[in-house]
């Protein structure tokens, strides 16, 4: 990291790794293909040289970059790399990988290798990977933990994936109020390590109800005679393990929160969330919000088989067909027309094409708007007055430009007049679809984003070729 | 934050300022047309007990979420909003609101108004909101500064966007190696305060070279007699000035990092990066992803006038009314083989939506991989390989459906055969440009979103137009 910037530094890791990777393959090739002793022995050698320093290579690495690296490798070479990580850092390598590479790789593994790989972590590791572990192999690893940890586990993964609950760690150092500053440091000392990302103590009353924190700046600068109790923040940002995770991520980033404390129900402090961990999640569900939104069912691993690849992108394609099946019935219908006047063949494109441009940008706008938290009773309201507005502004301007376009072309003013008026109509209604679209999928309770573009696509193309079609019939056939 | 979840409480704010306002709205109507003096008395009463209830509430409330308030609100309510924050808040409020929104704020305000909002704020929120700041007003703000913050800021502010340097702050805490821990607590007291997400110190040595971090837990469990120097961790994430901020905010995912130091060219610590910083940095720059993709330059305030808005939405609109134009006049040198087989109108939108929608799956995949830092070297080799294989794939499924209902609506095998076929080599088209696109616009370091939807639909447009107009004229007409 001395170098170079931090991004070449993944860069230059995984080209080292490559080029190690590289020789390994070379020896092996030539160790099955040779035939004299003698030779076996040089290479068996020179390949055990390359091992020892493609290890003493991944030992030096942080566990993040090690994953980033297996990410970047296909299959094979990932069971490589994965056999040379020290057996302690296996686990961890496996929280860090993304789910559908760490699923990929969890259904590789020997059973064995991996509830071997589960052991040195902890719960809340666990929970975060147990939904792409084996069954099996999840049951025993967790026969293995001790009845606290186990309960607590099985408490946090019977969280769904959008709560809270599912998100927070058990790993936090609590107080009582009426301590004094100095004990506190004791307890601190006494106990050795703070869990990482520590910024604040958590302070319960005797009867170990959450009372409010202690900033460890407090800990460190006040007089250590003072109690607890009286330097404490009580008016803090805290979270119930039932909240949505993405309103706590926009939280964390609204307050700057490194920690906060989760409460149950009753008010009894349950557990932690750190901003790592929602710093992982708004990045995630960012990379995928754009997947989701061309249609892509979930995220997909650069290295899975096409024919899996190709499984996921049917559904939506699949969507797609049939609405351009109803678009071309909806052409087909006026067949009659465009017999009489093959202009209309050349120019329906035309309107159908600015159409679903219009009502993309005007979801994009309400999908930014919904995740920002913004849309919300009257802004509704605002917002469809105000698109409405745009898209009859753009519909005149776009029309006419369209209109004498027609008109230059095929020398009909009238072809001019039905597609300039089409045009205003046309995206009136992208508008009205770029609107209800989204909205009304987020009313409902369902993903905003997923395959939005292909829905708004498929009615600008069928509405479009209807109006189009439908005005030159009646003034112009 | 007591009895609901974090998103009901923004929303509860919000609703309970509205109302507020509304109250206040009605009784300066009322005062307008009342003519009775005794009457205005009474409302002005009434009225002056409605704004001591706002100003009452928002001091109330976090900056963040007076920010959200003002953001969800038209012009004329913000003006009210900001009137009725206290003077010693209002600098905060700016830094908090989104870009957008902000630069509108600051243009309508009386120039010696904002000049007072900003007389609070230290060089890191002047630096991250300069460019929203008229200029006249920014050079009265620097000049009041010490001449420490003012080199401080100018360093700050000459740093482009897309640069670390802008996003630094210059608060951050350093000690020397030799010092004991003692001492270093002795000086943490003597200052009295340590800046907010602070995770650690920078350890100096003599000659002010940067040498390691102290992280605070070590600062408060180990030996008081030990020396800086025996406790520092020396292999840190460190960034220089003139590093991506991208890159930045993906090193703080991955290393889980809460602040870092940040160097110069010589190896000089000029600065400190924060979690909360990077985080704010990467949710913008996701929101703003999306609304790329459609083609909109920039994000757009949601109160902005429909007039602005329409504008903003120009370019792209223009671009693909351009292409659209472009397929029309590709259909027009085919009008003769529609006129003899009219079927071909109808069929010839269904090529071109399924491939639109190929091609953009594929540029949705290659951005993700992008933004992960995945796509370079051999990876863009594999990519490549495995999205033309799905398009073969995909053409040769989704041709024999589209082949079939071309036959069994036109009874027409050879026309079945003919769509077939261009759905094939149109899908490999799709897959050629949706890869294209994306990696050429990253390659010419140019944003590989902007607008990558619009070229994407067009390009498939008229390609799909051509080969299947071209495909029957050459074998059906």
């Amino acid at each position: 990291m001395e170098q170079q910037d931090i991004g070449n530094v993944l860069q230059t890791n995984l080209e080292h790794v490559k080029e190690l990777l590289e020789k390994h393959r070379l020896v092996e090739t030539l160790t099955h293909s040779q035939e004299t002793p003698r030779h076996e022995l040089v290479e068996s050698l020179t390949h055990r040289q390359n091992v020892a320093e493609l290890r003493n290579r991944l030992d030096k690495l942080h566990v993040a970059d090690i994953a980033y690296i297996v990410e970047n490798l296909p299959p094979k070479d990932r069971t490589i790399i994965w056999q040379e990580t020290s057996l302690d850092r296996r686990g961890d390598v496996l929280v860090e990988l993304t789910e559908t590479v760490r699923q990929q790789v969890a259904a590789a593994l020997p059973r064995e290798e991996l509830t071997q790989a589960l052991r040195d972590l902890d719960p809340d590791d666990l929970s975060y990977i147990a939904d792409d572990i084996p069954e099996e192999v999840l049951r025993e690893t967790v026969s293995a933990l001790s009845a606290e940890e186990r309960s607590w586990l099985t408490a946090s993964i019977s969280y769904p994936e959008d709560m809270v609950g599912h998100y927070m760690s058990g790993a936090m150092f609590t107080v009582r109020d009426q301590d004094r500053l100095e004990d506190v440091i004791l307890q601190l000392r006494a106990k050795g390590e703070i869990p990482s990302h520590t910024d604040k103590l958590f302070v319960l009353d005797r009867r170990g109800l959450f009372k409010g924190v202690l900033p460890i700046p407090t800990v460190l600068l006040r007089e250590p005679g003072l109690k607890v109790h009286d330097v404490m923040a009580s008016d803090v940002v805290k979270f119930r393990s039932n909240d949505k995770v993405d309103e706590a991520a926009l939280a964390f980033e609204r307050y700057d929160l490194v920690s906060a404390p989760v409460l149950n129900e009753r008010g009894k402090l349950v557990g932690r969330l750190t901003v790592d961990v929602m710093m992982d999640h708004l990045r995630e569900s960012n990379a995928e919000d754009m997947l989701r939104l061309a249609g892509l069912s979930k995220e997909e691993d650069m290295f899975v088989t096409i024919w899996k690849s190709a499984r996921n992108r049917w559904m939506w394609l699949t969507v797609n067909l049939c609405t351009a099946f109803i678009a071309s019935r909806i052409i087909g219908v006026f067949e009659g027309s465009i017999e009489k006047l093959v202009a209309l063949a050349a120019l329906m494109p035309i309107v159908a094409s600015i159409a679903g441009n219009t009502g993309n940008q005007t979801t994009a706008l309400v999908l930014r708007a919904i995740s920002l938290g913004q849309l919300n009773g009257k802004n509704v309201f605002y917002m469809v007055r105000k698109e409405v507005g745009i898209s009859m502004m753009n519909g005149m301007v776009f029309g006419v430009i369209v209109g004498l376009f027609a008109y230059v072309f095929y020398d009909n003013w009238a072809l001019g007049l039905v597609i300039c008026g089409a045009m205003l109509l046309e995206l009136l209604i992208a508008a009205g679809v770029g609107l209800a679209v989204p909205i009304t999928l987020e009313k409902l309770g369902k993903d905003p984003a997923l395959g939005a573009s292909v829905v708004i696509t498929a009615t600008t193309d069928s509405t479009s070729f209807f109006i189009f079609l439908g005005l030159a019939t009646i003034f112009l056939v």
